[in-house]
Parts: C-alpha cells; structure tokens; sequence
C-alpha cells in the first residue's frame, strides 16, 4: 500500500514491483492518490506557465493508466485519511462519492509529499491567489490568466519557485513584481550572491523587493485580488503566486504516532524505513534526508530526492538491500538566461554548525574569455578553516553551461575533498567549453589559501 | 632557466616567482623560447582558422613583455641546443644571429612541449601540407586559406585537432574529408560511441574515411599539394592539415641523460622534479603523467595538465611545497554542435590493464525531453565487475550541456567512487538543466547492475 501517487510514491511502487518479479515473487501494490495525476514533474510547472511546455500531460511521466498497465492498483481521486497501523488498515475516502473504504496492508509506503505554506493573512484566499504545487494548481493559474487577461504580477517569495514564475511572468509580458522578507532573492544562496540575482533580475525588468514583508491581499468587490500590502504601500495585482516554500505532509503520519523529525518531517533510515515501526517506509518530499555535509537530518524537498528514496525503499520493502546515501544540498534554477546553483552549507549554514569557514570568489567565463558566446560567471566556494575540506560552492552565471557546473562541486563534498584537491582535478578544458582552469577550480583554489591564512 | 615559453613553462616561472616572494626569496627566472609568443592557447588555433577569434593575439594570454614586466627575463627567437648538466649550462642560439650563448642555472625547468608527428611519406612537406600546434602554424596555414582560396581539404587524422579543424573547414565552405586508419574516428572513445560521431560528422557533410591509410601526398608542378593518395583513389586537396598526434619533445633532455619512461615523456615525481636528479624539473607535454585510474604513467599532452604541473613545479623550485595528484584521462572536443567528451579508461584499455568491467549506455536528453530545445545525448559508463567501481565514461552529444557533464563521470573517478554510488549523488536537477535523473548517472546505474551479472 502506497499513499501517494507522484516521484516518491511511484517510483516505490515501480521498483518495488520490479524488484519482486527479479526475486521470482508476486507483490499486489495498491497505490492511492487523492488527484488524478501520478508521476509529474511538478518542477516543469513554471515552463508550462511560461509557454514553453504545452499541456499538463507533457509533463506527466507516467499515467495512472501506464501504471495499471505495469500491474499497479493505481486508485486516483482517493485520499487517506486515518491510518490504523495497530490493525494495519488505511481508511480512504473516494473523492466522487464520498465513501469511505478500508484497505488492509502488509506494508505501508508514505509518500504524501508536501503542503505550500500559504501565510494566515486578510485576502489570502481570493480568487486570483495562486499556489503552484500541483498540476491542478498550475491549470488554475493559468485559466486566471487566460480568462482575466491580467497586467500586473505578483510573485510572494524570491526562492526557486518565485523566480522561476517571476521569469514565466515575465516573458508572457506582464509587469512583474517579487516580493521577499529576507534582504536578497534566493536566501539557498548566501547575500552577496544573492545580490547578484538581485541585479541580473532587475534588468531584466523584474521589480524585485526584498526585505519588505507582505501584510495582506486587497481583494475586489468581485472577490478578486487586485494589490497586495507590504509596509506603507499596495502593490497592485491582477494575479499573485505564492512561492514561500512547503512543509511535509504529515498530519496523517503524525495521528498515526509516527515519529518526526526536529524539521517536521518522518525520520527514517537509510533503507528509507520509518525509524522504529516495522513495515512502514516513507520517502520524498515527507522525510528528512541525511545531510552529508552538515551531519544532520533536514526537509529538502526535491524530486531528485524524491525519486532516489522512492528507488530505494522499493527495492528494500520487496526483500533486495540498498540504502540511501544522503544529500549535501545541491539545487539549480534559472530566471531567463541567468543560471544558479548551490550545493552545500552557505555561510550561514556553516556558521550554525560550527564550522569556521573561508571563501573563495572568481568572476570569470563560461567558455574561454577570447571565444564568441563566452558569458560571465560568479563561482563561491566555502572551505573549512584549517582542513581545506569543502564545504559548500554557489554559481551566479549567464548561461548556457554556468550552473551545471555545481555538479563538480557536488561531487567533491561528497567525496570529502579539499578545495586545494578539486583546484587540481582533472576536469574537462577545451576553449568551447571551459577556460583552461575552469572557475569553479579557480574559486576553489583561492578558498584553499583563504583556508590556510 | 625555464626551457619553453608556452602554458608549462611560463606557469612554472610566474609561479616560482610568486612562491620565491611569498617566502620573501630573491629568485632570477630566465625564460628561453624559440618562437616568438608566449602563453597561448594552442587549443584556441582550430577556433581562430574558423573566424570564432580574430587574430593570435587574441590566444595570447600573457606576452613576453607582459612576463617581463612581471620580472620574468623571457628570452624569445632563442632556442636551447644543448644541456650540459655536469657544468649546470643551457647553451642556447639565437634565432637571429645565429649567436650561442651559454647561460647557467641553479634549477633547469624542461617545458619544451611536443613535436607533431608528421609521418614520412612522399609530397609530406609540399606547400599545402600544415601542421596545426602552434600559432606560427596557425598564420601559416591561414595564409594558404587567403593566398590559395582552397576549395577541397583533407585532415590526416580523426583526433581531437583533426575533428576541430575539420569543423573549422566546414563552417569556411570547403569540401572538407577527414582519413584516418582506425575503424571510427576519435579513438579515445570505444568504436560504438565513435560510430555516433562518424554518423553525426557525415550529416555535417563532412566525408569521414575510416579504415584508410594515407600512402602520401600528389605534389603539383608549382610544389603545392593536389591530393591525398589512399588505396586506390586519390583525394583531391587543395589545402591539408595533419593532426595525427605528437611525442614528447625530448631530443635535448635525452641527449643529457636525463630519464624518459616507457612512452617516450620524461620521468618526473609528484613534485615534477625530473626523476633522480637534482635542480631539473619537467612539465608539461614534454613528461609523463600518473594516471590514476590504470595506475601508469602515460603522455597526455594537454594544456590543462600543463598549467597544473607548471604552477606545482613553481611552487616547488621555489621552496614551496605541493604535489600533482595525477590525471583520470579527461578530455573534451566538439564539432560544430556535436559534444565530445571521455574520462578514464575506455574498453580497450581497461582490457590492457587486465581490468574485467561491464559497460552501461543510455541515449537521453541534455535537460527534460519535455522542455523546447531538449537534445539527445548518450552517454556509456564502464565498471568493474564485481567491484562496481567507476572505470570510465564517454559522451557523445548534441550541445550545449552534453559534454561538461563528464567533469562530474571524471570526479568520480578521481574518487574511486561506484557506479552505484555515482547513480544515487546529488548532482543538480531542475528541467531547464537535467532530466530527473541525469544521464550519466542512468549510465552508471546500467553498467553498475552489468557489473554485478
């Protein structure tokens, strides 16, 4: 039994199967799902909102119909609503009829996801007040804009989601405006990157308020949001997306006393069982991931994530092994052309957990300085007082090829490798692709003797 | 005294000054050069002969006089003929007097590169005929373009240099054929993978001839080249460019007893100190470089090994302390959009090595096959049997944002990482970017499941 159709919860349930036809085994996976989407890409829903994707279903992976195909009881439009772990039974409600069903388990898979936080301010349920988690938020957003025809934009939140719609705003030509409490866009990042988005997203036409704190919604006599109200001022509003982030789904798992984290979400192993219960497994955007960088347990969620846990937990609930092994925090998006990356502690992060840390910085170009199409790129990498490990690398770039780069610096902090180590790498050099010491090794390289002063 | 003013020695000596100072040391560098620049970028010539720079100056990243301003005495038009290294004397000619004068050293730092392999063949050195490494080449084979206005090229050899050039025919409008003997072009890939960019190089319009062995050159009344002749045809050429390989310059180095390994580069330690003897130094294309992967020294001329060896030799000579940590094989090339990269061992040298391995290839796209502007790309990952361990990885593609991807295959090599290992890192994903799975990592998981069958 699997609650939760969407990266986690299918992906479980495919490998699952998969892993049991391997062992020559039969295995009955029930999978309930409150929509009726499985396995979409909820982070194509800003290229479906920009134009650049043209239906909901280009972004579904796998149909509840592909799935039954695979031999999954797929049950869409049917929501969990108590589980009974004692009796090993979920009680689900049929969302067209209303009634509920009892449906027993041998093993129980979370993968409930997560909710968007929408903030307990005046107007915040007006029409025209958007979330944009889910593929039927993404249709509601955009038959506001079909059939409002509105000007005025604004985005509450300069995290990935808010710039993300800021730049699908943008290109379907309405005034923008994004809206953040914190001092720059993009708080993964640390300020003085950040400041650079700030900058870059501005002259591309995008008012950008930061530390300014939204106080409400001012909403139409037609019940339709037409500004929203920060200090001294109403920013008007034809249509608001709130991208303020997510916190995990858990109500059900907590009635059910399993046990959470400091961060909210289900602690588990790494198997992705549930700590202490047996048979019970969860993954995705309802669990705390193992942070390798930072030792600690968080909610990231993210359906890279999502799909790897969901991997695991599949094969090891139909009887194989494997485990997952953490994450150290890396993240990628873009506004336009400007890429940005990070991977994992900023300097805040780092700072909270003791770790005295120097920074490394370069400016430089994607591909070599003398070739045409050569862009400019900002590379931040954090390195351990001391040791030189690294710690942490964030990316500001024009793109193509800025941000993917991360994936080096990922890689080096899961290997535990110094800063003075990934200087030395071999990594790949021709001129249509890199300068011959490639910027993340350059910044790498003067975060080591920041390191060592 | 440093011997060579490109990427190994100028790094070396800008280093070693900056080291020498840094520890408040007096240090004199005399830098001796041949040709007459300093510092470039031999992989920027093929770019320059298609018109993406305008001039070599612009491959130029520090000239003598800016070296000289540095306090760096940089000889150039001056040629090391002899090292008589009982007496610790460079004797060195002067390119334009014919003068030799014998300059002495504490330290002797080797960094005179590689020589092309121009093979001996009938009409080998007819006007028309061009090597393409340094930037003396460049001018000389640009002038041919603008004197002769060739309408038919060929290019002896299908590597690295021969496809770029070959790119650069193509994108000027000459009919351009690429011959090479081996089955598939860029034979640092396994023949399935050059196979795809045989195929891709023939939609460019490019006529590759593989299997085919040039018998030497047809030489006009006027002493320019008319064609290639192969097995029983001729190939009409107006212009020819060889790029079929180069060996370590190190006639002088050998003369003076100095140590060279098994592929003919000279021996040095981790320090680039030149093997059992005092106060020489060696970088660059003229050594050998540890390959951590087959643990063997190999010559891997390469700018980016050059610049690292210099900078840690600099350091070093100087009074420092640092070592290069080697080399996993990477490299990358492209022509027109199609991205060539490679890290570790291919089939052929894992099977040299006495290495068993499995191999994984999926054919994906270069960010979510949902998003406009999606390419295809495949990417094949060898592992041990047994062990899983990464042994090397391959990627033909259409760009941007195919090829780079082999920095993150290279680092976890560099780590000695498991292909299931690499498969489940957390490497960046946002549609824009990756499929939610990269690639490489669909490629590890494939060849880390071969390597247990």
């Amino acid at each position: 039994m699997v609650i939760g159709g969407d990266a986690a919860g299918m992906s479980a349930a495919s490998q699952a199967m998969r892993t049991a036809r391997g062992l020559g085994r039969d295995l009955d996976v029930v999978v309930l799902e409150r929509g009726r989407w499985t396995s979409y890409s909820a982070c194509g829903i800003p290229y479906w909102v920009a134009g650049d994707v043209p239906d909901p279903d280009s972004l579904v992976a796998r149909t509840p119909e592909q799935h039954r195909a695979a031999g999954l009881d797929v049950r869409t439009g049917t929501e969990a609503v108590e589980i009974d772990l004692p009796s090993s039974v979920v009680h689900a409600r049929d969302g067209a009829t209303g009634r509920v069903e009892h449906v027993g388990f041998d093993h129980l898979v979370l993968a409930m996801g997560a909710v968007p936080i929408r903030p307990d301010l005046p107007g915040v349920w007006a029409e025209g007040v958007h979330g944009l988690q889910t593929l039927d938020d993404g249709i509601a957003l955009l038959d506001t804009l079909a059939a409002r025809g509105p000007k005025r934009a604004v985005v509450v939140g300069a995290g990935y989601i808010g710039v993300e719609v800021a730049e699908a705003f943008c290109r379907r030509g309405l005034t923008t405006t994004v809206v953040d409490q914190a001092p720059e866009p993009m708080t993964t990042l640390d300020p003085d990157m950040g400041a650079r988005v700030h900058e870059q997203m501005e002259q591309m036409g995008i008012d950008v308020r930061t530390s300014t704190t939204v106080q409400g919604f001012e909403v139409g006599p037609d019940g339709w949001v037409t500004g929203v109200a920060v200090a001294g001022e109403t920013l008007p509003a034809d249509v608001v997306v709130l991208g303020i982030g997510v916190r995990p789904n858990v109500a059900l798992a907590a009635a059910a006393g399993l046990p959470l984290g400091d961060s909210g979400g289900l602690r588990v192993d790494r198997r992705q069982a549930v700590v202490g219960v047996e048979r019970v497994w969860a993954a995705g955007d309802c669990v705390e991931s193992f942070d390798r960088v930072s030792q600690t347990w968080r909610h990231v969620p993210l359906g890279t994530h999502a799909n790897r846990q969901g991997r695991v937990l599949g094969t090891n609930l139909a009887g194989g092994y494997t485990t997952f092994p953490g994450i150290v925090g890396t993240a990628i998006s873009k506004v336009c052309d400007l890429e940005i990356a990070r991977t994992g502690l900023d300097e805040r992060r780092a700072t909270a957990s003791g770790i005295a840390y120097a920074t490394g910085t370069v400016e430089s170009t994607t591909i070599a300085g003398y070739m045409p199409g050569a862009t400019t790129m900002t590379v931040k990498v954090l390195a351990e007082k001391g040791t030189g490990r690294m710690l942490g690398a964030q990316i500001v770039g024009q793109g193509p090829g800025a941000g993917k780069r991360i994936d080096a610096c990922a890689l080096a902090l899961w290997n535990e490798m110094t800063a003075d180590e990934l200087a030395m790498a071999d990594l790949a050099y021709a001129p249509p692709f890199s300068s011959v010491w490639d910027p993340v090794q350059i910044a790498a390289r003067r975060a080591a003797e920041a390191a060592r002063r």
